[in-house]
């Protein structure tokens, strides 16, 4: 055997076990009995610890040593990149620093729900900036002598900068102020009221699955209390949740998680348990879910069919016609919670966030001032002040289990989402007709063979680039939103 | 640390792991999607392979040879007795010899399935016959010159010879077969006729977990095809199954797998993740199941209970009163297939099963000879002849994976059953008088304090022994299932 085929069965079985603990992931929000959970804790910690050992096994650098990548063809390249990237991730790390990291974001994690039940930054302060501190070690770690938070964003989307996104966020951020004051300003849609039978919401949310292409004989939908897509490949399972006064809610994290579980199983199949058999990045992730659900999944085509669905499901629910309905889905509110925000001002919130936390790993800004920094950027952005930390700087656990870097994304997957849209709207001229009918394959089939086919074949910005022809820009997005909201608001 | 520290720290991850393996096979049967077949047999081999390393790893010898057993106290010297009876298990077998029957016994089940679909056994002799081949060399490196039967056996119920079976179950078999006659000579009893709702037995079939001590916030019941229960500690489901027309078999599936899990669930939280965190053995197992099943479940105390359950969840169901019920509950017929059987013939099943398997191994019985000799048996103690092979010597899965050693414990389990029974009806006096009432917690607790707290604490025999206050043997059994089927059957 060559060390290239060696290390591809090695890592085989590494991926096999990743995906074992992903399962394990699953069930836990979902099936796992309440009792089970310190149990689980050892069950998972174990599955970990032999996950690390075998990517910072000795045999691997071996092997790793003795391939020359460029005798191997685009596909083990491919492979090779990734391979070579986890393997310098997991080894840069000393030991001690990731389990001393480990300990204290699961000690973290445990304040940061007291404090945000309590409504006390200065509870949570303490240990957060402990956080900070052991992750600028480890950041210090990964840049080697470059960049804290470019090396950190490697973990979430490789290739990406601070200043890249920093250049596109800036452009982004006046152009969806100034539109969200206008909209704000101009009459409220009509809005749901009533109540909505949860068992027909599930039963439409399955509906709705299937309608976007989710493949049931190789995934299920599950209720958790978070909405997610677990695993790749042939077992990608979503929840959703429901919500008696929201079927929105049920209906659209159904869609966005679809877009997640789509994406992973619509991956080339010969990449199954490969570093390839799996989506690229958490941009180009989010790019997916995204566009299902906003760019197709609340377009004014594809609500009128749901209009119509959720009228025979549930009768008159007092929506006077498809247009008051395709307002009443995108209307736009004030709201001080990220995960709660329309398409228009999700991404403001996104970008509160990235520059706080790019602040606070430069050392430019410190836990202390925090909050206080928090509140003022809301206040910026938003136009009224936050009334408590459960509603700012406590509303997300992120930060509390280490993940900076992560926040981006969202919006990077946005930004992905809007160039993908333009051109999709271009291969597929009458899109909307089908949309109109519940049919989102001319949709689902494009984003299929154009992105999620490739799985991580390409770097995340080249994915992105051959499948809209276009370099990455937030115009598309911003010209995609514009135009949608005026419309709506008769701006 | 010392080296026993150090062992058990080691062991606790493998104990963790196997813990995983066990969910992903309960969710294999309940929740996992068709199409992730294949891709999850690669996720399983993944664990599989993690967890043989880990036992076989040369720095679990060393610790081995660095402790000194006698200095442990009790609770260690139980641990010790476990790790090195697996550890010596796992060294013993050629890794080639044990990856060889791996792969061979998925083929053999493959065409053993085949084969029984053709009630053909001549289309599955030839690998079988490969598998008691390779098995008998397995028993051969396991029993170090011994009889390879008994060393089979190991993995199943540690200390008990095929000979102390063989005096046991030949002291059974006639008894059996002449009460069996006698009962089917005699009138039959009345039988349930109509449908039952499949949610409604689920329902029920919950409740009746519930009333024997299963705790849900350290389980769930789902449905499977098969009923089984899976995992130990504070993580132990169970799977039932409905049929409209047969609802015992779903209330006595469940009754009989919570057996198995309340004794998995009541061991001594002191044990969690240790080798002595898990029941002893398949025949204390199968005890535990058994006596909740049939010496409680069964009972006509418990029936009358039960009858007033039934009616008051689906009505008047066509049977006029409790003692009938009972009968009805009870009734004795003529059968094929070891699973469906009742109590008095289930041993006469197993017992056949014990003499071909073991002459299987000894060589005295060739695998062409398997299926005559099968149904010669078979007419001896049923008096009628197999009419395929589906229903004869094709019934079961074991021999195709392997599992021989197994099948006598099902009958062992009865026997401890018979024993605990005797014991624990002078021990409580009043049972029936509670069991009238649906209340199996003097029953329960009495197990749980005497038999399932103790989990691999001691040797399987001993803990009979101790429960019961006698040594095991077939007639406390024998006399129950006579005194038993001669008052329904009025003999």
């Amino acid at each position: 055997m060559t060390p290239y085929d060696a290390l591809m069965a090695y890592d085989r079985d590494t991926q096999a076990l990743a995906q074992v603990a992903g399962r394990l992931g699953w069930d836990q929000e979902t099936m796992m009995p309440r009792g089970a959970a310190d149990q689980r804790g050892e069950e998972m910690a174990a599955m970990e610890s032999v996950l690390h050992a075998r990517r910072t096994a000795p045999q691997v650098s071996e092997w790793l040593d003795g391939i020359d990548d460029s005798t191997l063809d685009a596909v083990g390249q491919a492979q090779m990149r990734h391979i070579r990237r986890s393997h310098a991730r997991a080894t840069k790390v000393p030991a001690a620093l990731a389990s001393k990291l480990a300990r204290l974001t699961s000690v973290a994690q445990g304040k940061w729900a007291e404090a945000r039940g309590a409504d006390d930054f200065a509870a949570f302060a303490p240990v957060l900036q402990e956080v900070v501190a052991l992750k600028r070690e480890e950041g210090a770690a990964l840049a080697a002598g470059g960049d804290l938070y470019d090396a950190m964003l490697q973990d979430y989307e490789p290739g990406t900068t601070g200043a890249e996104l920093e250049a596109m966020f800036s452009a982004m951020r006046p152009v969806l102020a100034d539109l969200r004051a206008a909209v704000l300003a101009a009459e409220k849609p009509v809005s749901l009221t009533g109540t909505f039978d949860e068992a027909a919401q599930m039963k439409l949310s399955r509906h709705l699955a299937r309608t976007f292409g989710y493949d049931m004989q190789r995934g299920r939908v599950d209720k958790a209390v978070h909405p997610f897509s677990s695993g790749s490949g042939n077992d990608v399972r979503i929840t959703t949740r429901t919500n008696p006064v929201d079927p929105f809610n049920c209906f659209y994290s159904t869609i966005h998680e679809v877009g997640h579980a789509a994406y992973e199983q619509n991956i080339d199949q010969a990449y199954l348990l490969t570093p390839l058999g799996q989506g690229v990045s958490m941009g180009v992730h989010e790019s997916q879910s995204r566009i299902y659900e906003n760019q197709i999944g609340r377009s004014r085509a594809f609500t009128g069919w749901l209009f119509g669905q959720m009228k025979d499901t549930f009768g008159d629910f007092g929506i006077a016609d498809a247009d008051a309905f395709y307002a009443c889905v995108n209307s736009v509110n004030n709201g001080y919670i990220r995960t709660e925000a329309d398409e228009l001002q999700y991404n403001l919130h996104v970008l509160l966030r990235f520059d706080l936390e790019r602040a606070l790993m430069s050392g430019d800004l410190a836990v202390a001032d925090l909050e206080a920094a928090w509140n003022d950027r809301f206040k910026a952005d938003f136009g009224y002040a936050v009334d408590k930390a459960s509603n700012g700087v406590l509303q997300d656990v992120h930060w509390s289990v280490g993940l900076f870097g992560y926040f981006p994304t969202y919006s990077l997957g946005n930004v992905y989402a809007g160039c993908l849209h333009q051109t999709l709207r271009t291969a597929v001229p009458d899109l909307d007709d089908h949309l109109a009918q519940g049919n989102t394959e001319p949709a689902t089939s494009w984003l299929r063979d154009n992105v999620q086919v490739n799985g991580g074949l390409y770097e995340p910005r080249v994915t992105i680039t051959m499948a809209s022809g276009m370099e990455p820009s937030e115009a598309p997005l911003l010209d995609y939103l514009r135009d949608k909201f005026s419309t709506i608001y008769k701006l």
